[in-house]
């Protein structure tokens, strides 16, 4: 669906700057962390969302989406910030990736420290390069509209502005932010670039609505496009103790004698706060912010409700199925079935059923009660179920 | 709940005769036969519903049923008829059977066959014997009423009747068939007997209602006493070629040189026939069905509603667990979960739930849907995937 369009601003059908790809001096970065709790007891500790094939495409998100950035960076310019415990796992489904872009973190720092550290490490290693940040355990479909949106978001980059995507509504979501455009910019190759007048957090129902009908919100996909030296000054300017802390860690990073007592050293003494805190919101506030309106397909597939959407392509009254050997029989019923056991599945007269079958664990809720599963993971932390989380 | 009062008859209530147990000439029969496919995929063709602890008692419904018969008829006189498969898993529940009680089915052959042979090899044995038949994978409680009852109908057999339990209702049940009561029959012992005016099958809900209120229906619940050549005679009138048959084989019963070629010969081309309907329909028709009314608990299990039921005391809103080893997490859930695996298991927010989960095979349904597990059983034969059934 087409956005409503807006009087005085270009339309997205109106001819705009052709950009060239791969773009000049961009680097992609994928913080690949968080495991994805109300996926559970599909994702895992030892087996985070971002590992998981969740649309049938046949491989996983992390490589959905280098596939989706190789062609905007070059696959040799994509740097990967990931946990220790999953650096096997995310090169065997990356074998394009250099190891001077595998970025491990010893423990989670959350955004401003895995995405602070990337922007470190690449602005000493070629001052002046231009990043984008992008999650690893996102879905998107439409990748022309994708490349032509980072291409605007890269334009407001090189013209000093911090750049983000927002996604253009096409329901009122309750489960994501929102990001609220304010006054059209002029940049020169981002004709839709827009300041950001406030990030705004989860709403209800009836502000969605209004969200949606008012055709200035957009939802924050937590994409960011910047000169990495902008993003470092952003969180100097916000968080300098954190700054400094990543400034030290880079400096340290590419020399193996240094980077380890560095990184035991730096990293678990670095705050833990999210990118969207330590530099959208006050970058925002400062009109630093510039915003691109994304029209293609997104979702972050919080939740088994959002996975069932996708699956069923928002279709209620049917069945998705996932799992490459899934062995289900059902009558009746809708929603979702993720198999990861060989096991016989039979579902009779169940409706809107999230069934999660694993080899040590099972889930059964429905689509209305998906975001307790979050709840249910912390139950069996606090229970010492530690075996199955 | 005691059961309505009738006029002119004595009440459960007043005196009666007090039998001696065990009773004299008294012999058990348990037919253990069938799989309970609305049971699947806990009751399975390797192990079917009589193997399986389904009330948490720490033991199988067939080893309750040895127990219950036990102080009847003595633990010398309970024979067991099953099918060869069963008959190690059998003597491992049942120490105490003896060898020449065990009668095993080269294949199943319905009731008439397996009660009909029990009787013709009994009373072959022991001219005059009584026998009391009883299913094996039966619930009841209120053991004392049961004994009273099954005293009375072995008054009944005495007197030359066919005699059944027929269950008081306490509930307006569409799962079961109905034996209508007619006149009072005065036989000495059983001042409790009356006549049957029909068997009927299972009824809609306003009917079920009907014969609640009336106070003149009970469950049928397939309990069957009588002098064994009573039985073999009410055969031989109904079905002449399968009594024949069931003869032949008894004579041929006790002498392993004779026994193994009669079974094969004679019992694959015998009638497959319930004995409700070359028993009990046509004595009750004759006049000679005596019916007693049982005050006991009683449930058939069927299917999973009813093990809900039964595990929960029927209080709705409350979830029931059955597993030794069961990791259950629930959180606003009620129905029945069986746990046959040491996977942990979680439900959110689903409603009169079934979750059965075994190492092959799982189902989720509802109580509501639970009759339909046989058609996916059906189904999933047809399917090929008969290593699940």
């Amino acid at each position: 669906m087409p956005p409503a369009s807006v009087a005085g601003r270009p339309s997205i059908l109106e001819p705009m700057s052709v950009a060239q790809f791969p773009l000049e001096r961009f680097y992609s970065v994928i913080p690949a962390g968080g495991v994805g709790s109300r996926l559970w007891p599909l994702s895992r500790a030892d087996a985070p969302k971002f590992l998981h094939d969740l649309t049938g495409s046949g491989q996983t998100l992390l490589k959905d989406t280098w596939d989706r950035l190789a062609p905007l960076s070059g696959d040799q310019r994509i740097m990967v910030v990931t946990g220790r415990a999953h650096r096997a796992a995310v090169e065997a489904q990356l074998p394009g990736l250099a190891d001077v872009n595998v970025v491990l973190e010893s423990e989670p720092r959350d955004s401003t420290a895995a995405i602070g550290l990337a922007a470190a490490i690449l602005e000493r290693r070629e001052p002046g390069v231009i990043i984008g940040s992008f999650a690893a355990d996102h879905v998107i479909s439409g990748e022309a509209l994708f490349r032509q949106a980072v291409a605007q978001a890269f334009a407001a980059a090189e013209a000093g502005y911090i750049a983000t995507i927002g996604i253009t509504p096409t329901e009122p979501a309750v489960g994501f932010g929102y990001i609220e455009c304010g006054a059209p910019l002029e940049i020169e190759g981002a004709e839709h670039a827009e300041a950001v007048s406030s990030f705004v957090e989860k709403p209800d129902l009836e502000t969605a609505k209004a969200y949606l009908a008012g055709g200035k919100h957009l939802w924050n996909a937590g994409m960011f496009i910047a000169r990495a030296d902008e993003l470092l000054a952003e969180i100097a300017r916000n968080k300098p103790e954190l700054h400094a802390g990543l400034v030290e860690l880079a400096e340290a990073w590419d020399d193996p004698a240094t980077r380890g007592p560095a990184v035991d050293r730096i990293w678990p003494k670095l705050e833990k706060i999210a990118i969207d805190y330590s530099v959208a919101e006050p970058a925002a506030a400062a009109g630093r912010l510039a915003v691109i309106r994304g029209h293609f397909a997104w979702d972050d597939v919080g939740d088994f409700a959002s996975l069932a959407k996708l699956n069923t392509a928002g279709r209620s009254g049917e069945l998705a199925i996932l799992g490459e050997n899934a062995r289900v029989l059902a009558d009746a019923s809708s929603g979702i079935v993720v198999s990861r056991s060989n096991r016989v599945i039979s579902l009779i007269g169940v409706h809107d059923i999230v069934v999660v079958d694993t080899p040590d664990a099972l889930l059964v809720t429905t689509s209305e009660h998906a975001q307790r599963v979050k709840a249910v993971v912390d139950a069996l932390r606090l229970g010492g179920s530690n075996d199955v989380l």
